[in-house]
């Protein structure tokens, strides 16, 4: 059977899987990226890393090439990561260095648009001819895959939803501009708004939790954990993640007008904790038209999605 | 030579025209609708002036097909208008009617799209793979112009920015929703507004030009005459306008990355007055990756920017 690989590169982690044309993960290995070893040498790592996959695969499979889903800005045509932040990659030749390692096709882009390709190709989107994907981790970002493709626009930059100015917010973002939807949308944001309040002096089961210095540990997942727990705090925090993502969606329905928005990465971990308000929000704020139909889910995949994604997107272009 | 004709079916006045491939508009005819009488009626006055252009032109030129824009909900496969509330029509299968009345092949779509497809095509877009238009009319609303293929979303319903809410409005919108763009930032909007504040005793130079039950005549034009006399009102509501469509850009913007934005419309030819409030609100929200490169300009043909691309569109189904 013939097999791709895709490749997650994130700022920690890289995961690495073999995956078959209906986007099955037959073989995955995951290991620290050390981007401060430079870029040869995470890609030097990537290369061993698909050596040993394709070591284990029995020879009744055949590896035909490789994908690569990279944070921030990346020239996919040319196969070059433009500007990575999260890698601290600058103009770097990802595909060509790559496939002089490996021996085999490589193809580059965003890590979003692989993931809601990913999910748009083989997961929550199956099927449908128009998706938008969002993916709320530590920033937020969209991608949209149109009749199976991956919508670009100009220069490559379509989709930072995450940077869209949301009404009531006023915290600066890191990019420049202020009252970001990422700012307190995003996994991040919701942390940073719990320590903040918790620092502030605010009463949460939070606090009680991570006392003192230990609150440098508080995690998303512990946001929704206390919010079952029935903490005031922790509810506000998600409900409202919920509803500003809910509202950016909205604006994003009726210029684009999609039959399935996916909801993926770590925020949407939290589930109905953060999609309820999200929905309502959503459905609260599009003409009745849009209504109709509208499917919002999360991923299907999630943590997969990146590796199935860029899989599927080396296959497609070959 | 082969001309196409493409027919822009307006609440008040039907506007056809013969159009080269160039988009030069040959013949131009405009009579009005009385949509009352009922759509076989409008068909039949459509097919008349389609009927009379084709007499006056030589026999050089042949005209190979007719292009319809309609306001509302249309079915442009079917050749379908859905729904609309200008003209009175549901479900009305204009194409195969006018067809059959013209000997001609009849293509529709929503009077928007044709706008910004012929403006894309043969105007302010001309060149450019990625073009985001609004019309600034009654309602506002968008297009989506890729690679020169008018882009539609599911169920034919993408570009619906006129009722993405705003913050800081709460005017009821029609449609049922409130805080809608359109309700202030459309040029209806802009002269609800002025009526308004002059009705609730505001000061302006409108007062005096339309005294008592005259300002009933009250138009969008006015109000740009006002702002030219250094009217505080006048200023204050184009401003206002021009920066709201600014942000509901803003947010498109960076889901989409648009190369050119055209704004069109009867609100567009109030020119630097909107666009300068327009254009600041939106680079100012904006990433400074999309800044570059982005165009945003005024629609070139305007008036006739429907009826160029009504007969482009036919043109290009042929």
């Amino acid at each position: 059977m013939s097999l791709s690989i895709g490749v997650d590169v994130g700022g920690t982690n890289i995961v690495c899987g073999a995956v078959d044309a209906d986007g099955r993960v037959l073989r995955k290995l995951k290991r620290k990226t050390e981007a401060h070893l430079g870029h040869s040498e995470v890609l030097r790592r990537i290369a061993d890393m698909v050596g040993e996959i394709r070591e284990t695969l029995g020879s009744e499979h055949e590896v035909i090439g490789v994908g690569l889903g990279i944070p921030g800005l990346v020239d996919p045509k040319a196969g070059i990561s433009l500007n990575s932040s999260n890698l601290n990659w600058r103009n770097i030749p990802v595909a060509s260095e790559l496939e002089a390692l490996i021996g085999l096709p490589a193809f580059i882009d965003n890590d979003v648009r692989m993931y809601v390709y990913g999910e748009a190709i083989a997961g929550a989107g199956r099927g449908s001819g128009h998706v938008l994907g969002i993916t709320i981790g530590t920033g937020i970002a969209a991608a949209i895959v149109l009749e199976g493709q991956i919508f670009y626009g100009y220069k490559a930059l379509a989709g930072e939803i995450g940077h869209v100015r949301m009404e009531g917010v006023d915290e600066q973002c890191a990019c420049g501009l202020s009252g970001c939807l990422e700012t307190v949308a995003s996994a991040s944001g919701m942390v940073r708004q719990a320590k903040k309040a918790i620092r502030e002096g605010r009463e949460s089961l939070l606090n009680k939790a991570f006392p003192g210095d230990t609150l440098e540990n508080l995690t998303a997942a512990d946001i929704s954990k206390a919010m079952d727990d029935g903490d005031q705090l922790a509810t506000e925090i998600l409900t409202r993640a919920g509803a500003l993502n809910g509202r950016a969606l909205a604006a994003a329905t009726m210029v684009l007008s999609p039959e399935v928005i996916i909801v993926g990465g770590g925020g949407a971990l939290a589930g109905e904790r953060i999609m309820a308000p999200l929905r309502e929000q959503l459905l609260d704020l599009i003409l009745p038209e849009y209504r109709e139909g509208l499917k919002v889910v999360t991923a299907e995949h999630n943590d997969d999605a990146g590796i199935i994604g860029s899989a599927l997107y080396a296959r497609h272009q070959l």
